[in-house]
C-alpha cells in the first residue's frame, strides 16, 4: 500500500434541513463557510497531502476560490455517492489511504484526521471515529409501532472522517448497486472488517438549525489557537 | 382507566458526564437549575395535574425549596429504576396516567407533553416521542469491530416526557430483574405496544458539557414568552 494519505469531501448537496437557501457547505460559521473549515482542518494534517472536493456543479469556480490554490475542485454529482467516486478519481495516482470527510463536521479537531489516517496506515483497512449515544434507541415499522430496543451499549454514532485503504473503497464504490448508507457500510458489503476507533464530540454533523447555533456557541466560546476562528 | 395526568421526574442522579460537581439536575441554565425548567414545562400542560420528583435524599428540603408548595419532593434511590417506582408509588390514588420526565430535557416544549399525554389518553397504554438520527449508527462488538448497519430509516431517538396507562408502568416496573435501558423498554418487555410519536428537537437531553453550551446558546438566542428565562 503506497502510504500517501489523500482527502475527499463530497460538499455538492443541498442541506436542505438547515433552511437558508444556500448549498449547506458554504453556509457561514462565525462568518467563514463550513466547508473552508473542514477543508483547513483536513489540510493541517500532516498527514494528508492532497485534498479533493466535490462542489456544485455551477459552483466549482466560486468554491475554487473560497479554498484557494491548495485544494483540487471538482463537479459533484447528483447523489452523494457520486460525488465521493469522482472525486476519488481526481486523487493522485500514488494516494494509497482516502479519508472521506463531511463538509458538516467543520469543528471535526485535526487530532481525529490524524487518529484515522494512523490507525489506516497501522494496516486496519477501514477506520471510522465513533461515539455512543445519549439517548435509547428503538427500531420501529412502518407503522411507528415499536419493534425492538438495540442493546444501547453495542450501538455507536459514526462521525467522520472515515479512513480506507484506496483499493478498498475503490472497490466499495464499483458496486452501483448496493444500498448506500455511508462509506464504511460499502465497505462492511464487501465482507471487509472495519474497525472503530474513537470519535469526538466537536465533529458532530451540522444537520438541523439547532445544529448551527451550537456551533457557533462554540466558535464563540473557544480560545483562537492559530489567529483564525 | 381514570383520566387525571400526573408526572414523574427522577431526579437523583449524579450526571457524571456533565462535569462541575453539582446534581445534574441542579445545574444552572441561563441562571435557572434544569430541574426547575423541565418542572415548569410539566406544569405549565392543562392536562398535567399533579408532579413528583425524586431528588437525591440529601436534598429533599432544598429542591422542594426550589419547586415550590405546587410539587411534590420525595428521596430517590440509587438507581433511576429505583427512582420511578418511589415517585411512582408517591402519585395520587386517582392519576390514571402518567409521564415519565427527564429533568436532563429543560427546554421540552409544552406542546410535546401535551401531545404524549393525548396520546395516551386517546387509547394508547404507552407513548413515546421519537427524532430520526442525525448519524449512521452501528453494532459493533466487544472488539469494536462493526458488526453491523441497521438501517437508519428504521431507528428512532427516544425522548421524554414517555407516557403510560398507570397500570402498565406499575405492572412493568413490578418486574425487578429486568434489563432497563428506557420505561418504554420495560413496557415491551410486558409485550405491550409502544407507539412513537414526533419527538421536538429543544427536547434534546443535556448530557455532555456541549448540550449545556447548546442549551445556553438556545435559551439567549430565544425571545421570552411569558416574561421567565
Amino acid at each position: 500500500m503506497n502510504s500517501r494519505v489523500g482527502a475527499v469531501v463530497p460538499a455538492a448537496g443541498r442541506g436542505e434541513r438547515l433552511g437558508g437557501g444556500t448549498p449547506k457547505a458554504l453556509r457561514p460559521l462565525a462568518g467563514r463557510p463550513m466547508l473552508l473549515r473542514a477543508v483547513e482542518t483536513l489540510l493541517s494534517s500532516t498527514l494528508v497531502s492532497q485534498v479533493v472536493v466535490a462542489a456544485p456543479p455551477t459552483l466549482v469556480d466560486v468554491v475554487g476560490q473560497i479554498l484557494g490554490s491548495g485544494v483540487r475542485v471538482v463537479p459533484g454529482g447528483a447523489e452523494r455517492v457520486d460525488s465521493v467516486r469522482i472525486a476519488l478519481d481526481a486523487l493522485d495516482d500514488d494516494i494509497g489511504v482516502v479519508l472521506v470527510h463531511d463538509a458538516a463536521r467543520p469543528l471535526t479537531p485535526a487530532k481525529l484526521v490524524d487518529a484515522v489516517a494512523t490507525t489506516v496506515l497501522d494496516g486496519h483497512p477501514a477506520v471510522i471515529p465513533v461515539l455512543p449515544l445519549t439517548d435509547t434507541v428503538k427500531e420501529i415499522d412502518a407503522e411507528g409501532r415499536v419493534v425492538r430496543t438495540p442493546p444501547r451499549d453495542t450501538l455507536r454514532a459514526v462521525q467522520t472522517p472515515q479512513g480506507f485503504r484506496r483499493d478498498v473503497l475503490r472497490a466499495a464504490y464499483a458496486n452501483r448497486d448496493l444500498p448506500v448508507t455511508d462509506d464504511a457500510g460499502l465497505v462492511e458489503a464487501l465482507g471487509v472488517p472495519v474497525t472503530t476507533i474513537p470519535g469526538a464530540e466537536e465533529a458532530f454533523k451540522v444537520t438541523r438549525p439547532a445544529d448551527l447555533v451550537l456551533a457557533e456557541a462554540l466558535l464563540a466560546n473557544s480560545v483562537p489557537r492559530d489567529g483564525q476562528r
